[in-house]
């Protein structure tokens, strides 16, 4: 089958080429795959800047597609069926954190862009039907991960005021999406205006330009202040997260690309009470409550550009630029 | 009356003198203090090291005595209650943090360190009998701190392994007492051989001294890592208790005594699903569920050493020098 490989020895550091899958176990799916959707982590593999990993490996987390074949232990009555990937893999029994066997689809394992992907069938849930195959295969890390740092991590209550960085990540936009949809007073920062206008299409309250110096002050002053902020950056932007806080109020952060705060400002967490949670992923339990929430309130998730699986050089090079606003998808058949 | 006050025009930045106390207010009550202890707070503001100071008030959070005398808006059964003193103000009605105009007696509204200390009715508590009046003087606000930062914000679950760092302060051993009494699985640091020594005869399980390199490494391979750390110390210590943390654990602190991180693990916090929470003094409500948990365990405060009050400046010196272990006490009646 024609699949995308990580291949350190080449210029693009991925290929295109021909892949033969293992024999199926008796307790995994085969996978037509319909679409499959990139993260930043596909990038970071191609840059070099993820964990263990492995040349030869199928890339991709994301996607979704159609059951064709099942392992010696499964029921005959799954193919045909119309699924999406759950790409957490081994989160374990302890709903407070991942096992040390915790892995994601994609590497080490052979991922999803790729004509076929084999799974555990205990990873797969029916795709939602009012869906199609680019949004159902945008849905899932970003989904688990947005959901798990507001309604798990964040403990989001109906109406609170909360504020999403860095609109335009994908997890960001589900956070969003999300927030709105359950009732809560959504704002968003963002470098680009035109995305703060997307953000309010979609039903946020406002937006802040981080770029500009007094932001955090505009903002308290505009909102009063957040209840919780859903952030990726970390760094030095913290310390003007916590004046955005109110007192008693949550910062979840699912990622650090800013890397450490060099200065982190402890007295005004402690004397203000503050929550600072760390989020990743997600556990079954929290995909299984995350399909149900994007079923129950048809969100549908934002779509960049859709590229065929031959032409996903450039759908790596978009996710680089950091210039898209929703999913890159890949379309397989 | 004789009461300590501030005075930074003098060398000890304290002096006890006669103060004349305004008049009764309709919901005040007047206590004559039999005994009061000292916080560090007391040292900080005596060294410049406090917001809002003010010469001329007394100092002095911690307080027992006797009711002597009512404001006109209350009862006379009042009079003879032996009581303690809630010496934090203002909480306000929001559980998660104080409000703005949240103070502490002693500063800037008089405190005791008198022979009379006046202080709204609904500030004091029954005296619990099972104390003398120098362990009922030691409890308010460090039992608070520690009942809030443990139990309020740590979400103490019994048989959990909990560390309290820096054993030997006061809110430290509050907070090794409480979490023996309620069923964790209590590990102490210090520097100090001998206040490790003491912990265990509390019934603490082990004590690292934070000053051997590998503390953390021994830490976690003795108990298998916290599900709870409470420290006040922060600075670059932050990152050791991070690595004994077990994911999905929480660290809480009252206190940031080595100032802010330089270098904070951002990724292990946000891999490790971590939680980060501040905590300072607590609730009205965190103050009565303090009251009853000490009277059902009969935990008796550890005191240091007793001063009378014409001896303060003694007392604050013990305080100064970090070698203390318990409170230190002023017998005033």
């Amino acid at each position: 089958m024609k699949a995308l490989i990580l291949n350190r020895a080449v210029e693009d550091k991925i290929t295109i080429t021909d892949v033969v899958l293992p024999e199926l176990k008796e307790d995994e799916v085969k996978i037509q795959v319909k679409a499959a959707a990139l993260n930043h982590r596909d990038e970071w593999a191609r840059q070099g800047l993820y964990p263990n990993l492995k040349d030869g490996v199928v890339m991709g987390s994301d996607g979704a597609g159609i059951v064709i074949e099942v392992g010696k232990n499964l029921s005959q009555e799954w193919i045909g069926k119309e699924v999406i990937i759950n790409p957490a893999n081994n989160w374990g029994t302890n709903e407070k954190a991942q096992s040390r066997e915790f892995h994601i689809l994609g590497m080490p394992t052979n991922g999803t862009f790729a004509e076929f992907v084999q799974v555990k069938a205990d990873r797969v849930h029916e795709k939602p039907a009012f869906l199609t195959w680019e949004e159902a295969a945008s849905l899932p890390l970003g989904g688990l991960t947005a959901y798990r740092a507001l309604m798990v991590q964040g403990g989001l209550q109906k109406g609170e005021n909360v504020l999403v960085t860095g609109f335009g990540g994908g997890v960001a936009q589900f956070a969003t999406q999300f927030a709105i949809a359950f009732g809560a007073e959504v704002y968003v920062s963002s470098s680009s205006p035109d995305k703060i206008n997307t953000a309010l299409d979609l039903g946020a309250k406002g937006g802040f330009n981080y770029t500009e110096e007094n932001w955090s002050e505009k903002a308290v002053e505009k909102t009063g202040g957040f209840d919780l902020v859903v952030d990726s950056a970390m760094g030095d932007t913290i310390n003007h997260l916590i004046n955005v806080i109110k007192p008693g109020g949550k910062l979840v952060y699912y990622g650090a690309t800013k890397g450490n705060p060099t200065d982190l400002n402890a007295r005004k967490v402690f004397w203000n009470q503050l929550q600072l949670i760390g989020s990743t992923m997600g556990s079954d339990k929290n995909f299984k409550d995350m399909l149900s929430f994007v079923s129950l309130h048809k969100i549908k998730p934002i779509i960049d550009h859709v590229y065929d699986l031959q032409d996903a050089i450039g759908a790596f090079i978009k996710m680089k630029s950091g210039k898209q606003l929703g999913k890159i998808v890949l379309k397989v058949f």
